[in-house]
């Protein structure tokens, strides 16, 4: 059944590349200003910071940090560059570490040049050669299938379906789902991959805005939540429904948005977190 | 197996709104001219003529009519805007006859508003009324799934599965399936769902071009064939694998294409059927 509408804000994250003028600093204190619980911290926000300083000033404000944003892009044309993918995702779940985020969110990646079954076969490898450390530094991993719109460049995991058939090839604890409803929505298996996805245990993140129509840019012009057509009562109804209870993370890329005053955007984004979704 | 490669045009087939610059008078001139040996029609193009002499001319030319596109969109938001699309569909029929095309491609159709699940219903329901007067008529229709980043307002239906599925439940030799590269080559499941289409008798059509990266515009910046990131001879082999020996229509709607000499763009779409497919 559809979710009960939320009343108050302690599942609520923001992505810091939802308010993206806004240094790590300032949306650590925007955010916990304006009663945000929770913040999942992409991996550029860090650049020039001591990570684990970071994380603790995070910390100190307020906020729960839920996940970092990301790592993945495992396809490569040779064995130079997929060693260097897998180097990159080990100093991801050792930045995770080190900010204190249990979870890193992969965009799986794909080539324009690549079969997207080999794409996938490198998907899979590469994961499986970062689980250990990942285990070790206790850092979970999920699998964001992507819109099949980014199937050319960003990610060849595209389905639910796919992310659940990888979860039970690489049968870990660790790894699991990141259910988006932007890459998500359309899918008619949405609702059956989702209970297969609650059934084993492997929602580990749900992330939310809207679609926007018309879409005028395939990245940057996503939506607020309550503003497109995306079922978000329903999506969320079937997330919680199999045992889904953490935050709700609110990743929008819009050029739109981004343009407007950002401390009236995170208004907007309670406001539609409370009547929306 | 990727299929072999084509040696002359007998099976090339173009759509008027891949050359949008020329009238139905001037791509039937061209194409005859340039040994392409089909075409399909777009609706537009038979506005303010009359369909019966324009297919004779086209015929005249030495063409032959593939298909006209496009009927569909059957999702409404009431019992009236239903009935109209309904009616529309007749006529398009009812065009595709007098035009002397044994094929209707049909844009199923979506409302930003509406949930998928209704949407569909309403295209199952929608095909359902019209389909005595196609076999009447001795015109066939070919569901063509589009693209999911077309499921807010152009088409409910996604994947081939989708498509199947529809067209087992409509159990219809009228009904059938239009396969287009740019928007099913993503899918994991593609070659799975093509033979099953084809052990049902029901590929009726085969679009090609190209995916683009990065596309800069959903609608108006799919490639020529060869130039983007789509296995294109792994698909037409699939295809022809299952029975498939019509015609490989080439439908690219691009900016960039239109805003150039047509003949010049005709003679790259030649090359490109001879060497990249």
């Amino acid at each position: 059944m559809p979710a009960l509408p939320l009343t108050d804000f302690s599942r609520l994250c923001v992505h810091t590349i939802t308010t993206r003028p806004w240094s790590i600093e300032e949306a650590g204190e925007r955010y916990a200003a304006a009663e945000v619980k929770g913040i999942t911290v992409w991996r550029q926000w860090l650049e020039g910071r001591d990570v684990a300083i970071a994380g603790q000033r995070l910390r100190e404000a307020g906020l729960e940090i839920v996940s970092l944003c990301r790592g993945g892009f495992f396809p490569a044309e040779d064995a130079l560059g997929l060693q260097q993918a897998i180097d990159d995702n080990l100093r991801t779940i050792d930045d995770a570490a080190a900010l204190g985020a249990p979870l890193v969110v992969l965009v799986c990646g794909a080539l324009p040049g690549q079969p997207l079954d080999e794409s996938r076969r490198q998907i899979a490898d590469g994961i499986a050669a970062v689980l250990d450390h990942a285990r070790a530094a206790d850092v979970k991993l999920a699998v964001e299938p992507l819109h099949p719109m980014y199937a050319d460049s960003r990610s060849a995991v595209n389905t639910m379906r796919q992310a659940n058939d990888l979860c039970d090839q690489l049968d870990s604890p660790a790894v699991g789902v990141a259910v988006d409803v932007y890459h998500l929505w359309w899918d008619p298996e949405l609702k059956t991959e989702i209970e297969r996805c609650g059934r084993a245990g492997r929602i580990f993140a749900f992330h939310v805005c809207d679609w926007r129509t018309p879409t005028e840019d395939l990245l940057n012009d996503r939506d607020l939540m309550g503003e497109g057509c995306i079922n978000l009562p329903q999506i969320r109804g079937w997330v919680e429904d199999n045992d889904f209870d953490g935050f709700i993370e609110v990743e929008i890329f819009s050029n739109r948005y981004w343009a407007m005053d950002q401390d009236r955007f995170l208004e907007m984004i309670k406001d539609a977190y409370l009547r929306k979704l």
